[in-house]
């Protein structure tokens, strides 16, 4: 078993590539022939709905990125039903070969923490996932048995640091003497890292850095040499493809960068396609977002 | 519809004891004749064990107690099953009188804490928790969907602000001049309550401060006069009646005070009752603790 830092260079290296499709289904935004003839207000449709969509852009993104971000909020919105399509997606991802960072920002204390990371991380766990986001609030000691789990199953996690939202600063840029919380998190995370195994250049434990903040990107980039990054803001929430730059190493890995609504939902927004050609909508997304980082990132190195 | 500060209140006030049982179902701990003829390796019968025993222990508690506190993590350490039997589970605390505080520590930004909030916060929501625990290193704008949510609900969050874990204070004692890390989202907890109903004593967003800590459960209390505390660590993880006393007003009121092992798992510590008399074993530890909480805190001016 391979560890989960050189599982995902292997396989953004092999889709050259850093290029994130985040699964955030809400109805509202689904095409038109996947709502029709269901009603918004019964689960079992519902989830019906948004595991058939979710396996739709899974078939479209498979042949171009190595790995997919399930946000388990809008599954979770639609009650066991929900729950049971995230299960048939993750399945599905990992069937087609891709990597699957499950995004549910868990955590908890000690024995409850493993709880969490033996629900979700590798393919013997309840849910399958190759990864997933934490939360680093309640200290070195939540976060520790995701990374023992994660290491002894060549799962990874990714904690968060420095997110994309306005208001992210609220508490992660207060600072002491020695910096804000989001550096003490960071050189917590590169601390995990140290665990990683040997010869490896990346550990299991990540760092999520939002495209919002690109100077900390870089700076983050810095502190946590031995981090994968992943990188949310891009697109709707208004980071560009320059301003991740800083979040890759000088040969294009160490980053891959996430986009949602961007992508899945791209039917609204390109005229060429519509709601009946939803898929070569998130196709021509999908190359958009590829061509972009090649073009001004080290990514292009890839 | 009332207000979630005022229907904890009067729900404490009517069961006089502000003791909460946490459900936190592990498999192993379960007593014998649940285990007997299920595989823990299937988590079918994982799942039926467990909504059984949750069952078991609503049915002792829901005339001693106002409040239970399910653990998400353990439910999902189960998949789709361990979902549907957390979904029974609360339905049926319900059922019997009981609020239900679903323990997620749930959180993300914009919309998809919107999504959090909508999925579990109300009768109406699809798991229809009366509350949701919610940490707040996101920042203020991650945490105001779910306050937003919880006021047109008449339900609740409980902020992640002082945790019982030994490791806590790493990031959460982390201070700038103006205090400690805890104490700015102990500022932000009380700002948001400033949106009470009108003539409501306590707000909907509640706030977690474990009873490890009990110096700074009575500064806290100085700090957030107007938020329920849901306070951790009690019994197992070390804290006593006397530790606890700085939680609460001096009526009694204010805060709900955690036990889950010692209280759902008491069978295997007192030899009086065993495995067979395991509801008894419960029935027991909980009136140990309300007693407990009666002789050595306000909650016995309740």
């Amino acid at each position: 078993m391979h560890a989960f830092g050189d599982r995902l260079a292997t396989a953004v290296s092999r889709c050259k590539t850093p290029t994130l499709v985040g699964l955030d289904p809400r109805f509202d935004n689904l095409p038109a022939p996947l709502k029709l003839g269901r009603d918004n207000r019964n689960p079992g449709d519902v989830a019906a709905a948004f595991e058939i969509f979710c396996k739709g852009v899974i078939d479209v993104v498979a042949s171009r990125v190595a790995v997919v971000k399930p946000q388990a909020a809008f599954f979770e919105q639609v009650g066991v039903p929900g729950m049971a399509a995230l299960a048939a997606t993750i399945g599905y991802a990992r069937e087609k070969g891709l990597l699957v960072i499950l995004d549910g920002k868990r955590n908890d204390i000690g024995s409850t923490a493993a709880a969490y990371a033996d629900a979700y991380l590798g393919a013997e766990s309840a849910w399958r996932a190759d990864a997933l986001t934490v939360s680093p609030y309640l200290g070195g000691d939540s976060v520790t048995p995701f990374a023992q789990v994660a290491n002894a199953r060549g799962a990874g996690i990714f904690v968060l640091v420095k997110t994309s939202n306005p208001g992210g600063g609220l508490f992660q840029d207060l600072a002491d003497s020695e910096g804000p919380l989001y550096r003490h998190v960071a050189s917590h995370v590169e601390a995990l890292n140290a665990d990683r195994v040997s010869g490896s250049r990346f550990g299991s434990v990540g760092a999520v850095v939002g495209a919002t903040y690109p100077e900390q990107l870089a700076e983050l980039r810095g502190v946590m040499p031995h981090a994968w990054f992943l990188v949310p803001g891009y697109g709707a929430q208004g980071g560009s493809a320059a301003d991740v730059a800083g979040a890759f190493d000088s040969d294009g890995l160490g980053a891959v960068v996430n986009n949602s609504r961007g992508i899945i939902f791209a039917h609204a927004k390109d005229d060429r396609f519509g709601d009946d050609r939803w898929q070569d909508a998130v196709d021509a997304a999908t190359l958009d977002m590829i061509a972009s980082l090649r073009d001004s990132t080290p990514a292009g190195r890839l």
